[in-house]
């Protein structure tokens, strides 16, 4: 196994089991992200990686990247080199649609990569895998395939450059060279490889693991299907003779297992590996544990909500790091270590000033949680309205162009 | 399991193997097609379905039926109730594309097509499993395709009719609907089914058997690969609206685990199961203990071989059951189950009274070996000539005609 292999600690997976399909902490507490890191062996995004962020693209680090919701990465420095020295690089992120309303977590990855792409002036491929969604949930190709367009909505509110972003679904767009960088693929990667890049052993019986492939391992063509846009030759009309084309891939850490293999892969059939940039997870607001719940609508504020739920969920879910009595808060101030609205705040709040002094006043008792759940409210409506008006002015036509198999002829000005 | 997966004997398997793999005899002998039949599970095609086929066709039976070269069926004759109903069906065969030329052997499926596509007056897909050749042989993905073509001229010299037949390759084809249909299958298959019905138990350890998992059990994309065109919704322009159509499959026995594993998904994806009819084995020149070696080009008569090079092989090293002396021989006659020329001649030679004569005169003593030699070097010359005249027709044009997507509008005529 190549470099990327390392750090698999089957030990501790009984303490905290994140992968693309599970997110859980150690006992119900936090995830540790720092070692996440150590077991996933990826690199942390330390302050002059930023710096160097701000050097290059002459401007402000996006929120996530100055507060750390964006903490990790692999070979994120390469891209940075390379840009540096004046080649280009592609951007590639995506979801797997899904018939529920997209909440905030699902916007972070599509905010952040529209900095990016703003920032760097570079292309972006965004796949929806509508095929993942129809193998793992009970919905029909056409309703997966319904989906996909749906959610190309959303993508296309959060003001993606037209003119540089290509945006995909699986069941239309597998075929040609990106099949044929399926088979490449293929061709290089064992089951055995496979299943220990997911983090299980020789040992682990098929049958028993919470995995895949106790629904078919066959779903490894769906690795295959997330693997190759990493390459620009999947991508004919674009990249044509542009094989050197260094990738960058903004994702939640989860998906880490997947491009790992990916990385493992891609030197040997000529590409270069895909380099990573990798966030925390979005807390439900019931607190810091985890991955929001689709199955509990008040776990997560989504962008269909009015402001009325919005505020109902904040001041009657939000979990608060405030004491229980006035009296108390004023003595003790509150724990911003778990307190959800300040969490909230940090990822939605931009102006650096407004948080601190938030953060200092109610750590101090000196504001309550009623003004915080007050504030972020008024946040997250401002967020959500904006993109419910963004989103009602994409039509079909917008989504048609967005998804057209076209070139992107201005895509590195 | 369905039913399609009874009749697995793994204490068999030391005897006899046959999987799409690997083709051995026990001991060396010859392969027991009665004990393959009751291992598989399927039926052995009677005199009684042949002449069903004769009276449904209004014509004689091929060769090849009337012979026994398809010996084996699976549902056979619920096409054929079908088609007596006055439904038709459509016809599903392939190849994975080689670099070496065509041999006899590799020519008998697709000369037994032909007769089934000119006999019901059905439409045919003929698959190129470029993808397949890339995978297992180390071939790029561009000469595996243009290895495809290659061979389309080779199948399509065996005299398809260009208003009933599309011929695809994987590289070029798998997309769409296809695809769809591929996440579908894959969404009814569990590693362990596929496993299974490959013929392995669950106690074998994946890293140890003889089986494409050692490589990469993401071979599996291959199995879904050739699943999906048994079903008519994988052909959209050809058979849009038509999912009830039923589908046969000529192959030779040991592609049977492949569709074993279709037959068992199709109902519950809402299609028939293909049919399937099944072929022996074209015994090599030296013997008939399973299949030709393409490592050994004096095992088989290949269609580019020359009218010299057929004698001297067969002269040479075609395996006879005459005796070694001319006085024993005209004492004790010929034995014809291990003789190669009469067993070539029985597959090749259209005159059955002429073969009748021949088997009669040799097992007498009265005809030698040499004698029976010269006439199969006549046939197998005449056969090779002709197929290299209807080669050597074959344009570009022909070829991309074939391979065009695009309807077939009186297919069912």
């Amino acid at each position: 196994m190549g470099e990327d292999m390392k750090g698999k600690d089957t030990n501790e997976e009984q303490e905290q089991v994140v992968n693309p399909w599970e997110v859980s902490a150690k006992d119900g507490g936090k995830i540790d992200y720092d070692k996440l890191i150590d077991k996933f062996g990826c690199q942390r995004l330390d302050h002059s990686l930023i710096d160097r962020v701000r050097r290059l693209t002459g401007r402000a680090p996006h929120v996530f990247l100055r507060r750390g919701v964006f903490f990790a990465h692999r070979d994120f420095n390469d891209i940075l080199d390379a840009y540096e020295r004046g080649e280009k690089f592609f951007l590639y992120t995506g979801r797997g649609p899904s018939s529920e309303s997209l909440h905030l977590g699902h916007l972070i990855p599509f905010m952040f990569t529209r900095y990016l792409q703003e920032a760097f002036r570079v292309p972006l491929v965004i796949q929806l895998t509508d095929d993942e969604k129809c193998m793992w949930k009970n919905l029909s190709v056409e309703e997966s395939k319904r989906l996909a367009r749906e959610n190309a909505r959303d993508i296309i509110a959060c003001g993606f450059d037209i003119t540089r972003t290509f945006i995909f679904q699986d069941f239309e767009y597998v075929g040609g060279s990106f099949y044929n960088n399926m088979v490449k693929v293929e061709k290089c990667v064992t089951y055995n490889k496979v299943v220990g890049i997911f983090g299980f052993t020789g040992e682990d019986h098929i049958g028993k693991v919470s995995f895949p492939a106790v629904q078919g391992s066959i779903c490894f063509i769906l690795v295959l299907v997330q693997a190759v846009p990493s390459f620009p030759s999947s991508f004919p009309h674009l990249f044509s003779g542009k094989d050197d084309l260094r990738c960058l891939i903004p994702c939640a850490i989860d998906q880490d297992p997947y491009f790992r293999m990916t990385r493992d892969v891609a030197p040997r059939i000529g590409y270069h590996k895909p380099s990573l940039i990798e966030s925390t997870f979005f807390p439900a607001l019931q607190g810091e544990t985890g991955k929001m719940s689709a199955s509990d609508p008040n776990s997560a504020i989504y962008v269909t909500d009015s402001a009325k739920e919005i505020k109902n969920k904040i001041n009657k879910h939000a979990f608060s790091g405030g004491q229980d009595s006035e009296e108390k808060h004023r003595k003790y101030g509150a724990n911003l270590e778990v307190d959800i609205p300040i969490k909230y705040l940090s990822f939605f709040l931009e102006d650096d000033d407004e948080l601190e002094h938030i953060k200092k006043e109610y750590a101090a008792g000196r504001m309550l949680t009623g003004e915080v759940k007050k504030r972020l409210a008024e946040v997250l409506t401002d967020l959500v309205e904006r993109h419910r008006l963004a989103r009602s002015a994409v039509t079909d036509e917008m989504v048609d162009a967005f998804m057209a198999v076209r070139p992107l002829p201005n895509m590195f000005d």
